[in-house]
């Protein structure tokens, strides 16, 4: 049994998504839909399927699957939407930017039963679940404290930075969830501290570019987050757990490693400096895993509750920066 | 246009390039030869095409170039075959185990003005290019000094040792093409040590599975190669390239690339244990390439000629080894 | 002119100091004191000089330094006594561990117009150096955001916790003087998280063995510094600074620095397992520094100002832990 | 009890051995003689001693050991003269450039039942023990396959290359010495390359500056040599063991390990510059174990005997270089 597969949003992500798709023995794109058509026609040319509209895809009777690549203000609609006519949905973070509009569509998701997976891509890094799988092995002991840096190579444009919720909510969400990924234990407080050091036009559009932020659980392990919107060398993604026994640490990638070595010393090339290319194997895993879920009949991982998990630590850190003090999770309803 | 394929022999290696054929915007998988029809059929069913006859695609008007991936034996008779069918040959290594063959071979070629690429994979692998580049770019200088480190994961069968010509002709070979890509100056002597160290099988069938290898150029540069059928921690490969200026050096791949650091110390995951896992990159690059030749009109790069040159390197290694000396190209007609 | 120096305190940390004093050319050990006098005894049949009382010390013709190394609740003190009698003192850290006798002792200081340096050996470290060297060359543009890591291999006994005054003012006060070194700015705001997850007995004694501490300055630079008393993989001392133009990180040290590479995967040993093996050229460098000071008449650096003022930071963090917010330096008179 | 010294040669290498026979509690510095008076009372007013002449050190009733640093042709007389003399031995290497004038000197060495140690510093290098250590472990099974790396940072004078004995005798040695003490098995076969890549002026002189060995064993392991008279990172000195079971290499020093990260990619500085700053530890290592061999009445190692096999070797590699051919060590009487 093939899943058959509707994209919804035929922008550079979902061209992603459509490349995974077509690419996995378990899996066919029948539809794309985008109300750019000169988009949804290149994917479609390339990976299959047929341009129809949400409508047409909301009642087709040869759709198991959507996956949601559209702005972000359309995810709940379109979530609730998919949810009701029975598909499987993939939907791209965040679910919403408001609290309560994600309880709200998660609300319909349970009634419906839906099959609802976010997409927090890093989970399926092979170097990120290398590290969760050096942890569940026991091999450094208990989970003590997690340090992540995540930088992006250069800030996005201004009106990218308006829709974004702001840094807390658009970046630093991955961070979230990766803390909880592989903290194995909720965090109940939030301090974060946030500043305007790369671009002005963040800070006068009310946003931040560089933010330092620290996460607690009840049992006392720490989490530091270290974001910034600039690297000159590249897209830097670190993660390193300090344990018991010992550290499990997630090295940077690049996409040529050689060394130069000339009397101004060794020199290996930059980082990537794109999230598509750092993250490619994560993103093929990340449906490949969405289509193993739905084929069994089983909920998906990062579920629903993982998206709304980690929209309430952005609203915490965005509260503590506001108010100079940690935040605990149940001060905002978490 | 797209060039219009066929594949000959659907194991696992002509499944590499098929994939490669299908993933490519610029090339269509036509048809697949192969006596065992369920291989052909699985690699169909994957990436398109139809199953065809080694003749049927000799005479075919819809295929405009084949990609040889039979045993060894077979290269030079198909490469003769399909280059008086004046179809475009990309065809595996080696053209044949003996020289006499090879020089044969390439005549037909030549008389034919047929386009042949020679599958030296590596020299499309992005960090052995990347190593290139630096020279070209004349970061470490004039070359001087050259160490090449190949080493399998483990030894082959009996049977594909028996077949494969030695380890000069089946190993080494890919190191020679190595040397000559990177030393920008053909090696003139060669100097040969080779032992049975890691599978006493190896030695009875007249083979060996250790080999150390000096060429040298007629204005003294040297490249050393280090060969061993077996290395417990995976597929080592590794180029040095020392210049008057500096040194270039590609690092080793593998899969996963975490630390985990405890009492006993700090420890990286072993390498990649498959030459295709390790060489994934290089495959996709390598047909890339041949098929912006094909539709460039140009003659591509490695050519029959590369293919003879490092033959010869290997037949100049072997006989070193049996009589204990330097021995210079020319003796054996190079 | 060779400076004479009087040691005070023959403990481990007396003995690093006697040894590079007499290996430096510009130095000779006249006299140590101690209580304990084999410890005194010891140092002098290796390093030279008598055994003397302090108070013979602060009378004699013959000495022109000090070098504090005795118990920390005797530092204000003797520190005052040599200011009076007009000798260079170098003193460990730290000057006293209450905020209001660190600055009754500076206020002596100032009045005598003594000379007066503060043992913040890792300033002094060839790698940390480097660090800041790269900052003050420009090599990564302005200073934006610094992540400090500091671990002890294990935790100390009970007690030296009980004498230690804390966590803060014992362990993170080298990594709050490493941030201002490095920062190019003073930090007016800290936020301090602690817990214990080492030793319960640390618990006990009112103290913890982690701490995630954020750094934050009026323009908007932080500083993140994470520390544990516990690394299984030993002595943890990492610093990173990220800049506009890029980052500058020191590694870690280890006393070998091979690679085993196996079936398991690729082993370097642990890093150094003691502080003394870790920073032995610092504490050399350190008293070159002071001697080189005193030899130019010039004030030495770190001075006592910059022992207060990691000591306020180290006041700040322990009321940002207790009160679960931000502190401001101004907040304690900082 | 303390080993009573006697330093022949006050040049720079005397110095280091003067500097660790201070600095080592079993040690006494006595005598330093050499012509050149500046350089003795150097040494003396640093390290103790008072000037004597080598007659005066021979016949004195309070010295026991001597170290000899002085010019080459001159190593085997006074080994012979201080055998006699019943002085324990530490001379530097090499013992002569002739291998008839090193039989006759170690033939008075048995003889006289002397104490000798022959000065291959690198056995000392905590590195390069810790993978000899590995080795003994068995933590990469049988050694198979040796890869040494040596290249200076720059070509020395061309007086010095005069009375160098050429690059196998006077740089390649140290290799052969390493080879030996790593490979578990004397080398019975030697093949050389030699070329002139750096200096030309080495070339007039007879001489080489680019050389690549490899050295064969009974049992079929290999060891090859890298050695060029240039490298413009640093002092390149690296050792690579490969067994059944893996492989341990050493790995380059640098005196500062920073990685400073821009849009030009990640930079560490180069390596030591100099031999003696590479070797600080492995020389104090040396005369430390020198020094508890004479007190424990133990002969040293490396011997005489290490020191002639060595040398062979480097004759060997030069009648190859000649020959164009693998040479036998008992060609050569080896």
């Amino acid at each position: 049994m093939s899943i058959r597969f509707a994209l919804l949003g035929a922008g550079r992500i979902g061209r992603v998504h459509a490349k995974a798709i077509a690419a996995n023995p378990d899996a066919t794109l029948v539809a794309v839909a985008d109300p750019f058509k000169e988009a949804a026609d290149a994917i479609i040319s390339r990976f299959g399927g047929e341009a129809r509209t949400v409508e047409e895809i909301e009642t087709a009777g040869d759709i198991d699957a959507v996956v949601i690549c559209t702005p972000t203000d359309t995810h709940a609609d379109l979530i609730e939407k998919f949810a009701r006519a029975g598909k499987s949905i993939f939907c791209e973070k965040p679910v919403d930017l408001t609290i309560e509009r994600v309880r709200q569509c998660l609300q319909t998701v349970e009634e419906t039963d839906a099959t609802l997976m976010i997409g927090f891509n890093r989970r399926f890094d092979p170097h990120f679940r290398a590290v969760r799988r050096a942890i569940d092995d026991g091999r450094i002991g208990n989970v003590e404290m997690i340090q992540i840096v995540s930088r992006d190579p250069g800030p996005p444009p201004a009106n990218y930075i308006t829709s974004s919720g702001g840094i807390f909510r658009d970046m630093t969400i991955h961070d979230f969830d990766m803390a909880r990924f592989l903290l194995g234990e909720e965090p109940d407080t939030v301090f974060a501290t946030a500043s305007v050091l790369v671009d002005p036009q963040i800070g006068e559009l009310g946003d931040f570019d560089s933010a330092s932020v620290t996460l607690a659980t009840a049992s006392g392990k720490h989490c530091t987050i270290s974001n910034s919107r600039r690297a000159a060398y590249g897209y830097d993604q670190r993660v390193e757990v300090h344990g018991s026994l010992g550290s499990v640490a997630a090295e940077n990638q690049r996409p040529v490693s050689i060394e130069v070595a000339t009397s101004a010393g060794y020199e290996r090339p930059p980082l990537h400096d794109f999230f598509m290319t750092r993250y490619t194997e994560a993103y093929a895993a990340e449906i490949a895993s969405f289509i193993a879920s739905v084929k069994a009949g089983k909920k998906p991982s990062p579920s629903g509750a993982d998206g709304l998990a980690a929209l309430l630590l952005a609203e915490a850190a965005l509260k503590s920066v506001n108010e100079g003090r940690a935040v605990r999770l149940e001060e905002i309803g978490g």
